[in-house]
């Protein structure tokens, strides 16, 4: 282990061999955290929290010279609450919170600014681009990709493999990206696709399969490609 | 190394570095072990055998307030047979066989409670969910998504990208889970989407892209969204 | 760290805990190495480089009995120019050359005998297979899946949750793998499906969730399943 004295850990903290744990990191009280875990500068971490192996907390963004979105100077910390379980292999970068109650499955991604509400379930290998807010007791289910900027609200239910993308000039570059809006209780089938900025009504569905390429009402169950009402 | 010495190892077995066995381990003979490796207790590795970097063996389910399936107590070691290969980045959970002669690619996650038949191919990025039981001699091919309580029989080709879901209330939590059948020979083109609790007939083709929403016969081809015969 | 003397690594290089960096490795200036990462022997990396935690640079291809595609024997080291940034978790193998100011995201892979161009962005948990040839200025979204001996020209946009395929013959063996071809500035939208061999025209769109069974000319637009002109 390599642990900065200027970590501050918690009571009843168990750490992982080749666990590297960087100053200023906060860690509360009954924390669980495995091997090779890296933990990085401003991550702030609950009470009762499982880090399983290999799993990196507070990334800084990266970009090249062909990407539209620069990263900020001033991204704040990673903040995990109490009762939070983070899978292997995962990368959570800093800016984001992780809220009580979550789970975040192996090999998943969380990038920077993310708000995940409480007791939401993120999948296994599933990724969770900038800047996009997650509401409470949401499922995302295995390797669904979330874009950045979409909105995702409360039990909000969303099937494996689902696909959300948020520029509809696929990289002409003029800044106006917008993700998908899925509503209170909305549910997506399986590798539905969706096109930048559509909004998914509340309790509405989106059949497996689906390519969604306009708003769907309130209630509303489409499917096909392109989706429409059933 | 952090080995435990209360693991059982065999002849000419090389360990990369900073790798962490526990106690109760059992390992083979002819086996190679890459760098940063995680093998928990209960583990139990066959002859010849390669694991590359940053693989983890042995994990076990977690849970949060929201999932219908609370992880058992009961889970058993995880055991893999000869020749086989773990790539490297992977996650495999307690409970599973993984047959002689298996390859699991880079970044894969097999869950608990998993069988997989000799000599068959788990790709790169696949995810194999808990309780599925695949044959011999199977391919899944990068990226693939195999759901829960499936059953894949013996020569079964799936391509890439492939999705299959097992919850047609999504969500609901009603509890019955059942993941599709893929029946010997059938061949799963890319990107094709099954339904919960379809079945494909034993040598039928789902072409790529298809949403199979319905059972699809012996022999048949089906293609479209949704599928159907051409 | 574990890193050989035998090693070549230029001045102001940065290397975290745990990290294993083996003989015959070249590092340039001014590169940024992090936690638990592997460098095996015959790497070449440029100056001005960042490599993320646990990221493993120079792996060879492995396979097993039911693979048509043996490794070569004779594959070369791996090459990584200048100004390049690798994402945490990545997996990169031997025979590839990583051309300057490319970016590759977390949870990536790029197999042996790939080529990326300048300045292209391979995003998260994106899978390049062996032999493709990249341009520059090329995009590729998360999560999408590049086949092999695929050819993908310059300034090529690809949205997230692509799929590509390369073998018609679902693993009958014959041999005769092809992936797409993607012209000078085509775009493809996110959760397109390709068929193996298909080519994509200088800058055509290829509508998100569309499944490609042919060719499509040069400035065209198609969408639906089958893909169709609009």
């Amino acid at each position: 282990m390599m642990i900065s004295r200027r970590a501050k850990i918690g009571k009843n903290v168990q750490i992982g061999h080749y666990t590297v744990i960087e100053e200023g990191v906060e860690i509360g009280n009954n924390v669980e955290i495995g091997n090779h875990v890296v933990i990085t500068e401003g991550t702030i971490i609950g009470d009762h929290v499982v880090i399983k192996e290999s799993s990196i907390l507070g990334q800084l963004p990266t970009s090249n010279k062909n990407m539209s979105k620069k990263p900020s100077e001033k991204i704040n910390g990673l903040k995990i609450g109490n009762h939070v379980t983070i899978g292997s292999n995962s990368v959570l970068y800093h800016g984001s919170t992780i809220s009580n109650g979550v789970l975040i499955g192996d090999l998943a991604s969380v990038r920077e600014c993310v708000k995940i509400g409480e007791n939401s379930i993120v999948g296994r290998n599933v990724i969770v681009e900038n800047d996009t807010v997650i509401g409470k007791n949401v499922t995302i289910q295995t390797s669904s990709y979330v874009t950045a900027q979409m909105i995702v609200e409360d039990n909000v239910f969303i099937g494996p493999c689902f696909s959300s993308s948020n520029d509809k000039y696929m990289g002409e570059g003029n800044d106006s990206l917008q993700g998908p809006i899925l509503r209170s209780g909305s549910k997506i089938g399986n590798n539905a696709s969706l096109l930048p900025g559509v909004t998914i009504g509340q309790k509405a569905v989106v059949g497996a399969g689906a390519v969604v390429t306009k708003d769907v009402q309130a209630h509303d169950t489409v499917v096909g490609n392109p989706a429409n009402s059933i």
